[in-house]
């Protein structure tokens, strides 16, 4: 999964059925330090996560082997909204 | 999902019997503020997409999750057309 | 899809059987106006594609969505030979 | 499969039911000589690694195909732990 | 596919019992004039490729479509060794 924070959020009236009813989130890909990496991308929100939480991000078939998303057109899913991130024995992220 | 805008189309007489009927839209992805990055590529439109409009598109496998598409050739697809952006709380985009 | 263009060919005689039959390109990524980019790889044709031709290429699981490599082993096909592609407005590619 | 070195460990308290009970390692993709390259991404574990390890993580749908994650929400498994590589005829890394 | 050059192997104790009995094999992404590119990763090898020699990677579900590797986790496989690759009308490569 990818470590991402959401940015944002995406409006829209005219899509498929398949994404009616689903929170459509801005997420941007982040370092362990929460550095924001590469251009920003829409994922579908599983967990109830907010702007500006660290989240993971699975993407490909992965975020459709949830109850939520089952057989679902998503190609990318919030998955879990970190608590923390220890990378080489320092924690490099604590949510606030 | 990609941000993308699509910015043209393809047409093509000799191809997979799988693609009849599908319509074929040039994108290429976006950022939240609307400025393309990387290489422009084509697909499905499931929306009824124009020229000029900011869209989602899935990519992979989840492309062909969708009533139109199930179990078509499809490895990207217009899911949704853009009303707005909301980025860092500010519109970044809001569809004229 | 990716646009790509047909640059050559490819020969084998030792491969899993599922590729026997099976007509193998070499294709390179192009921009709508036939700029090359990236690095070239291989796919299967499935719609006789010649060298020089403008192509699109699905890649991943759509590449076994049809007929011809259906359960197939096959992760990049020729879907379609290109007759036009208009970028804004303007005719960036017509088949000659 | 990539080539890839533990440098961490994520922890999450709210996520998808289809995490739970899953060890959420932070691995960075590596050359054969152990340089470290591209942004770190989180990767289930199933083989006991531990941080510092180089192992090797399978990515996509293939990440599903274990026992113990099959029609999990898993995109990326830690498969192997290495115990050495051998490259050009030198062996570039053994496990120590 | 990639075209690939085979420049290694890996060794692994400790690994999933999926990966059991399969060979794995050191590859990294090469040009049709055989420059190598890219970061180097693991493929597993279906026809019994040896060092140095070029040959044609399946990559992602396509890699699971053979006779041997069937809903095994396999992420990148090797299908076929090269004998030549014909680019813009000249061989620029030749198995010797």
């Amino acid at each position: 999964m990818l470590i991402a924070r959401v940015v944002g959020s995406a409006v829209s009236t005219i899509k498929e059925p398949e994404l009616h009813g689903l929170k459509l989130l801005v997420v941007r890909e982040a370092t362990p330090t929460d550095e924001l990496v590469g251009t920003p991308f829409v994922a579908v929100d599983g967990v109830g996560a907010g702007e500006g939480e660290l989240v993971l991000v699975a993407t490909g078939s992965a975020a459709r082997q949830t109850a939520r998303t089952r057989d679902g057109a998503v190609d990318a899913l919030i998955m879990a909204i970190l608590d923390s991130l220890e990378v080489e024995g320092a924690t490099t992220f604590r949510k606030s």
